[in-house]
């Protein structure tokens, strides 16, 4: 029997779902647009009208309360929903048709390429977001999108959550036509590395810590025929505020700030863990106010419980970082604090000083010019996000170019927590932020589960469906060269 | 001094090498596209001009003869002029914005998106391709054009035509306008070693071996900080042949095969080097009858001819394979080779008999069921190319379903030697055709030294100048969902 902290998936057992994805395999990239899209949406469905039955399950599991965990559900629903209209949209194909030059030197034959599906795609699911970064969230609903059957590695932290998930959704897919087959859970760590090694898994999607990311990735890529591993690990989140903004709004930035480096009990991939502020402003001064009201609230799992005492240690054991404030807490969760060093410390020990924390602490970084600022700024490790808060007379240009080579998404109001799942999103940066150059949120995140194939000279009847001229003209597509929308 | 045959570059020449480029990839990165576009016409134009110079060295070293090295300069300064049009075009930046959203829930704000460059790229060059993947080739194209200086490593094949080529572009590039550190060239196995490990470079391109491949992918992704690394390794590019097609055209289908796998003296990435065939049907006679009228021709390098005779011994030590013809070679060159043997022994023993083998050498597979066909197919690594000669009664899907899974490029006519350099092409295939899920030939090969990068309620003065609406306007985008074309 299964017990609700775990139980581990048998080899025997690996080998029976990852047989059953590869089986269903062919019947996904086969599939139509239009199918996809409304087996995406079914799940969506089943998975907003389970959410009465999940939420207490995720809230007992994770902590993480009703409202957040229901506002969740509804991202990861709709999250569905936006790739279903991906897929029916169809530029991510990438149809491109160069026909026939007999004219060119060489000649030329006609080529039309486009991308297909890799197979079974591994999914390793996050601790802190039970819904939207786990067994229905945006690296099943992209890999699942592109046409591809999904294995995921279910998080230890909501077990029981992530098996009755799996079953919904699974139930959801093949209630609406999908083959079983289609998507699938394991448990265990052993599991989980013998799944991103398993030769019938073609690529990997992964959200968690820089240490297991880190090792997984290490799987992946040694093996005998290496996949793309895709991991977003971790990220401080730079944030610079200029003395010009602090004079003119320090306050709302205080407030702004608290606000996000304490939401969701500061365990966002993207909270503001690195700030740089003016010395002299005052603005430590503000966010020392305002943290002793905020309240606690337990962390998602044992183990990061154990661990942001001894995130914190490690930073306070630098002679340059002293607390600042400290949060009241009274439910017995974890104490919020605010940090302080000065730029030319960071500059000095990035490896001390700019490790990712888990939990709701952030170190406020007091410079003095802007080359100091710069210095430090320049140790900063690749990040999802960098946030600038500035006022229009500021020269902010050559921050901004450091901001930009550090981030894959750089906000110029309010904070980085928060990621909208759009057409637009970015949420990947440099390493470590994340193992490759794409996004796991938006609509973008499909290209990492396709691979492109081009068709040369070849009779139209044997074409897949939509690179036949009279599909082709129904889609946006390249042909000679020229960009063209969809006939309608 | 340095010497015709190679002198490595010293640790101290490497660091001011990188140094330069990395002093280079701002303004590269800043660009415009106008003007990266007229860097790139130039130094096609400077590498057009330069053919009576460079010709005459690259026969020297690699024995190619002079019509086939003259075309093959044409096709890198054609290579360079594409690139400058898909930079111009600018659907390569994937422009898209989504405008903000106070009625959705939560409120979404205004995030605009683009690609950006990784910063300085290695480019590793092939030996069989002096000019089109070498120094000046599409990995270097598609990496400037991307907006990244580059530091080629030479090939030890071709080190006098290496250093020529990169003085007379980096010497253009330069004149043109684009800044010193653009284009440089490291020389020896430790300088290529230590540049795909050094932290100033972002990427990697490669075409060459498996096993020279494979050990730079493993350091490129056993770094701290792991970067892409975009090797194209080795390709055995099945052919199949159906009784009907045998049956139809059998005379014109043999002349084919022995013009394709002997052209370059063998030694293209996509030569036919495992080609199915009907048993009983007369093919291997048709093939027989021709190959000994075939000239020899010189392998490269002395490496690839020791090699040539290995890798047959290799093929001819299992007990199923037989020699149906060899070449008459008065030249002195490589002996034109035609071996035989049967589906089930390559279903059995694929390793063995599935190898890639440099030079002017095929292996007939004999099959006498679909199903034994399907059995070997399947035993098929991934390939850059597969061909399939059918007639139009025969019931291919099967095949085809098996063909489109083991490679980048189906072609249905004609031999797979020949790649076109177009929007369209797809030069690349699963593991080990290529390490990754792009293109190294033709427009979408620059996607590989790009990331995204987006914007968060960026006031208009501070978004890169392609994402302000009046620029975005003339440039291919997409607005809220909605593929839009530029305004002329």
């Amino acid at each position: 029997m299964t017990t609700a902290t775990g139980s581990a998936t048998t080899p025997d057992e690996l080998e029976a779902i990852v047989a059953a994805a590869a089986a269903a395999a062919p019947i996904w990239a086969r599939s139509s647009a239009a199918d996809r899209a409304s087996w995406l949406r079914f799940a969506a469905g089943a998975l907003d009208a389970a959410a009465d039955e999940l939420v207490p399950i995720a809230d007992r599991e994770t902590r993480l309360g009703e409202i957040r965990l229901r506002g969740e559900v509804g991202r990861t629903s709709g999250q569905l929903r936006l790739f279903a209209s991906v897929v029916e949209e169809g530029s991510y194909r990438e149809l491109t048709v160069d026909d026939a030059d007999a004219a060119a030197s060489p000649a030329r034959p006609e080529l039309r390429r486009m991308l297909v599906p890799l197979g079974p795609v591994a999914v390793f699911s996050a601790s802190n977001f039970p819904f939207a970064f786990s067994v229905a969230g945006g690296d099943t609903a992209s890999a699942l999108a592109a046409g591809n059957p999904v294995v995921v590695k279910a998080h230890s932290g909501h077990v029981e959550l992530s098996r009755r998930t799996a079953e919904i959704v699974a139930h959801a897919l093949e209630t609406a036509g999908a083959p079983p087959g289609s998507l699938a859970l394991v448990e265990g760590r052993d599991a989980g590395n013998a799944l991103v090694q398993h030769p019938v898994i073609q690529a990997a999607g992964f959200t968690g810590s820089l240490s297991g990311g880190r090792a997984l990735f290490d799987l992946a890529t040694g093996r005998p025929d290496p996949i793309p591993f895709y991991g977003e690990l971790g990220s401080v989140n730079p944030v610079v505020i200029t003395p010009a903004a602090v004079a003119a709004r320090g306050e709302e930035l205080a407030q702004g700030l608290v606000g996000s480096f304490t939401l969701g009990v500061g365990q966002f991939c993207t909270k503001p863990g690195v700030v740089f502020v003016p010395s002299g402003a005052g603005f430590e001064a503000l966010v020392a106010a305002l943290v002793p009201s905020t309240t606690g609230g337990s962390l998602l799992t044992d183990r990061i419980t154990d661990a942001f005492p001894e995130g914190i240690d490690a930073l306070t054991a630098d002679a340059s970082v002293e607390v600042v404030a400290r949060g009241t807490v009274t439910d017995g969760g974890a104490t919020p604090i605010v940090l302080a060093t000065d730029a030319a410390a960071v500059a000095a020990r990035p490896e001390t000083l700019l490790q990712e924390c888990f939990g709701p602490v952030t170190l406020l970084v007091r410079y003095s010019s802007e080359d100091e600022l710069h210095a430090a700024l320049r140790a900063i490790p690749g990040s999802l996000t960098a946030t600038l808060h500035s006022e229009p007379g500021d020269d902010v240009a050559a921050t901004l170019d450091l901001l930009q080579a550090r981030a894959g998404r750089v906000l110029f109001a309010g904070w980085p927590t928060g990621v909208a799942v759009t057409w637009s999103q970015q949420h990947g940066g440099p390493w470590p932020a994340t193992t490759s150059l794409h996004t796991s949120v938006g609509a973008t995140a499909i290209r990492r589960f396709l691979r492109p194939v081009a068709y040369q000279s070849a009779p139209q009847q044997l074409l897949p469906e939509v690179l036949r001229d009279d599909v082709l003209a129904t889609l946006p597509h390249r042909r000679n060269g020229v960009l063209r929308l969809p006939v309608t």
